[in-house]
């Protein structure tokens, strides 16, 4: 999911990148090559310009937005920027930490958690994470084409990245007409349909 | 947590504000008359001006970072602020939204998780903030009296509430350096010492 944030970022943003898989199944972020781009072991790492890697994929949406202005992604006036930040945090700080694979591993090794309670686990916080974008979004003046007005941000970028990856876990969403709605908007942008998951560099078959 | 980040930076800006403590053990955050401010039913959220209340700590701090840039909490260059961006969302993103009282709970309601056990999981992932916290900024050129550099930014706003309520649940840290000693320069300064837990509004007794 975080990984897709940056994709989504830089195709909207028309740059182009060089993408490295890093096969998270085999643990290949904890190697010891790949913890010199970043300690945390955690994707997505982005290198540019010769600086030191870049880590954490919302300070990279900052980063871009900074160094690429334009195709903004965040809008022109305060409040409309701490509403798309705001928004942004529900999934990429709320919900998506919470099902990240390092807690769902720690939910078997400390709780006993077996394979239908993961998986249950990450179904549910899929389903809070668009609740909350729902309860948040319908019926805000605010939202309109997309989360904020009618032009694309990183709350689009942060919803949409969540979405799609609940969607591939049966995560119910027709009950939520807004979330809905605007992730159906969003996938018809050629920059989101050309990152998704299944075209990605490393993806399974 | 969050609310004690944004206590810290009103602070650190010089800026006045009056707290209206919700009793979070009551599950006053869910009652229909905070809902009306914040529909996810969580704090901190904040009014300024007249404009509709603030949420999401992480983005109050970029709004107020924007709305009153003196006593800057975010460094001049690009290379600096994703830095302390990225060692910010280590606590605001990676770990602290993890141990959040929503998901202490459902550790309770879906794996029936005693009480024991939800401590550990809540002492588990504090420490794991400390930890990767220690790994990003030890050994590194750019972190100095503080996260980043001699001036404080929001990476110190966010170890620093995160460390000190680490340590309201006993976590250890004293094998780690460079937090530890990050925290007691932060604690030193007035605005810091001046925002704690203890002296709050509504704190109990």
């Amino acid at each position: 999911v975080a990984t897709l944030r940056v994709r989504f970022a830089l195709n909207l943003k028309g740059l182009a990148y060089e993408e490295i898989p890093v096969d998270l199944a085999h643990g290949a972020q904890c190697d010891p090559e790949f913890l010199l781009v970043n300690p945390q072991g955690a994707v997505p790492a982005i290198a540019a310009g010769g600086a030191p890697p870049l880590t954490q994929s919302l300070a990279i949406l900052e980063y871009l937005e900074e160094s690429h202005p334009r195709s903004a992604l965040l809008p022109a006036d305060l409040q409309g920027r701490v509403r798309v930040r705001a928004i942004s945090l529900i999934f990429g700080a709320d919900n998506h930490p919470v099902l990240a694979p390092r807690v769902v591993r720690h939910l078997g090794d400390a709780l006993r958690a077996d394979g239908a309670q993961r998986l249950a686990w990450v179904r549910h916080w899929f389903r809070q994470g668009l609740f909350q974008g729902e309860a948040r979004l319908a019926n805000d003046p605010h939202t309109s084409r997309f989360c904020h007005g009618d032009a694309l941000s990183f709350a689009d970028i942060c919803l949409t990245s969540h979405a799609i990856v609940a969607r591939d876990f049966q995560v119910e969403a027709a009950d939520l007409p807004t979330v809905t709605r605007i992730v159906r908007m969003c996938l018809e942008e050629e920059a989101f349909e050309r990152a998704l998951p299944h075209r990605a560099a490393g993806a399974p078959a």
